[in-house]
């Protein structure tokens, strides 16, 4: 039994199946139980106006800060299919919700996959059941294979954990593109064994997603089903200051968005950019993640190509105080960028690495500072998204 | 002779070289010179807060509505050279001043190329003095030579011309990528002989430029140089009606701005989307600009894969007033979402055509209408882009 996910904190069940929603015949659906003492939970949603069925369902189940589970399916995004998709998360929920004796507001859902094609209900319902037939507490193969049964193009399984004082904290994501601002196309499934109320998870769940998940930035495309949940059973009877759980619920995060972004579709370079020298951090954002999204400076680090220009023709369109005669960029930590000027040996430096530091001084002398990652534009990320429906 | 751009009109001068800027050998210099009567011109410029020397300078240049020539190199931008920068496009204009008998103040010089690399003084100025050797008036040969020469990646030579009442208007094009909002990565100069103030010009410009090359969005990018200018000589004697002399740059802007659609970098689909249903026109060009620049539906559109659902996850992110529910998205005409749900058949639709035309009713009834235009995000725009300055 490994501990490296949702499993690790005590009184968390979980379990896994192929359904058969996916044509691979990969795993695809997942289950993840609050054996409680406490049901305490927080969530965040995508900041797309077109959301799939189940977020819009699991938003107003979780309006009372408690649940029960949350079921998981991969392969299937039950977005776009109007009140049919909406009908089917409810089954879902109900199916799910009696099977394990609760009401259906006490269950969340979660779908990701194609948009626009009904649930497979029968496969679904079927599912259900052996989810609930296969759940086991504190089962780190179970936790993992959840994990795995969430992911979509993604290539690897990411879990992580992280120990507070005499409480665990421990989470499962999935996502690889359609990743921007607010979250990401991912869903994140956070639990830990602190016996907290549902405004501490609240608070500490979104003060971590606001420096991890949502300053990851991929692409800048956001989906319909983005979803971060925290559950919270209390088990191990500690109630952890707020600085404290904040702190643990953030080195989880900080680990999971680490992974989502060394598993970004066809990604070939980790690209962390920071911005300073502005008005304030949300200026500094702006720039940073209009750097992020512009792609012909995404191709240039695919390439390994020092271009520089890229970087001040992109930032030089921000939302973001500065002073265009006195801009800055370093790559690496050498400077390739001075005054707005080429830096000598701007050219040669050395950017072959899987890892590309980019550092951008607007020139102001702000205090503005914010920090986003993203990744290259590769061949593999059109050769993966020009065909991913078809 | 041909006649097919910026010597179409009567009483412009044009001439082109190679003066050795591009390691390729490939012609780098032309020069357009308006051979009066009249000295009309008005221009537009980027929105970059970035940019190149020779923009600033061309800006100040073109304050009083009058230019007797433009100066252009391609091969380098002369962009980030701070005041070495500044000097070297002083010293370009007027030198070309001083041979042609005028003021710096009356000569406007436009670059393009790599960002960050100071001009190669020597060869520019030596081929100012081949330019100027080199003027013919009227002579289509030297207008395409000088068509030719401020290509950079482009693979066609961009030129329009088209006829009004008594009068022409002509003029040439370059850009490929870095094509956003304002303008795009590109260069454009129309001639005319129509008899016109400065302010008849600069009317008809920006009515041109604000739905063509600012309707033209390839990937999100804007250049540090962008720069649109008409010239003016009056050599017809004909003074046109506004709305008459707004139609005829209009319909060389189209064709210019469907040559730049055709030839953007790695293009293999030229697409246009077309968004209504939403409260203003600025919000239908905000949604239908969001969908040009998201990279999952540009790469769909690479595979010919009717993927609609990445329609709805981008433009549910747009700045617009929208109906979630009651979306509906076209591709060639076909149905493939109604009421934010597929439509039968919807996987079907045939893409396979080199050109894709996209709609997307936002639903709320509303009279907002915008059509952009982008292309494909194909493999050949990484190749491209990832080894620019390599």
């Amino acid at each position: 039994m490994s501990d490296t996910g949702i499993t690790a904190p005590e009184g968390f069940a979980a379990a896994a199946t192929t359904a058969g929603i996916k044509a691979s015949g990969k795993p695809d659906m997942a289950l993840v139980v609050n054996e409680g003492p406490d049901l305490t939970a927080a969530a965040l949603f995508t900041r797309n106006r077109i959301v799939a069925a189940p977020v819009k369902i699991s938003r107003a189940n979780i309006a009372d800060g408690r649940l029960k589970a949350v079921v998981y399916n991969s392969g299937n995004a039950n977005a776009c299919n109007g009140s049919r998709g909406e009908a089917d998360a409810t089954a879902t929920i109900e199916r799910v919700a009696e099977s394990l004796g609760v009401e259906p507001g006490d269950v969340a859902a979660c779908s990701t996959g194609l948009i626009g094609e009904p649930l497979p209900m029968g496969v679904v319902l079927a599912g259900v059941a052996k989810l609930v037939d296969g759940l086991t507490v504190n089962d780190g193969d179970n936790g993992r294979a959840a994990a795995e049964a969430i992911m979509t193009t993604d290539t690897i399984v990411k879990e992580s954990v992280a120990h507070g004082a005499g409480y665990t904290v421990g989470g499962m994501a999935k996502g690889v593109g359609m990743m921007a601002p607010s979250l990401a196309t991912m869903l994140v499934c956070l639990t830990t064994d602190a016996a907290v109320t549902p405004e501490m998870a609240d608070t500490a769940l979104r003060a971590a997603t606001a420096v991890t998940f949502d300053c990851l930035d991929i692409d800048g495309s956001t989906s319909t089903n983005d979803t971060v949940i925290l559950l919270a059973s209390g088990a191990s009877g500690v109630t952890p200051e707020q600085e404290d759980l904040n702190e643990v619920v953030l080195r989880v995060c900080t680990d999971l968005s680490k992974q989502l972004q060394s598993d970004a579709e066809g990604v070939t370079k980790r690209v962390a950019v920071t911005v300073t020298g502005t008005t304030d951090d949300t200026q500094a954002a702006n720039a940073a993640r209009t750097l992020c999204r512009d792609p012909l400076f995404k191709c240039a680090m695919f390439g390994s190509d020092p271009n520089w220009g890229r970087v001040l023709a992109a930032v030089g369109m921000a939302d973001a105080d500065m002073d265009p005669e006195h801009i800055s960029v370093h790559f690496n930590g050498q400077p390739v960028c001075l005054d707005s000027c080429g830096a000598p040996g701007a050219r040669d430096v050395d950017l072959s690495g899987r890892d590309i530091d980019v550092t951008v001084d607007l020139g102001t002398g702000g205090p503005g500072t914010a920090t986003l990652r993203t990744t290259d534009l590769s061949h593999a990320y059109v050769e993966i998204n020009s065909a991913y429906s078809t």
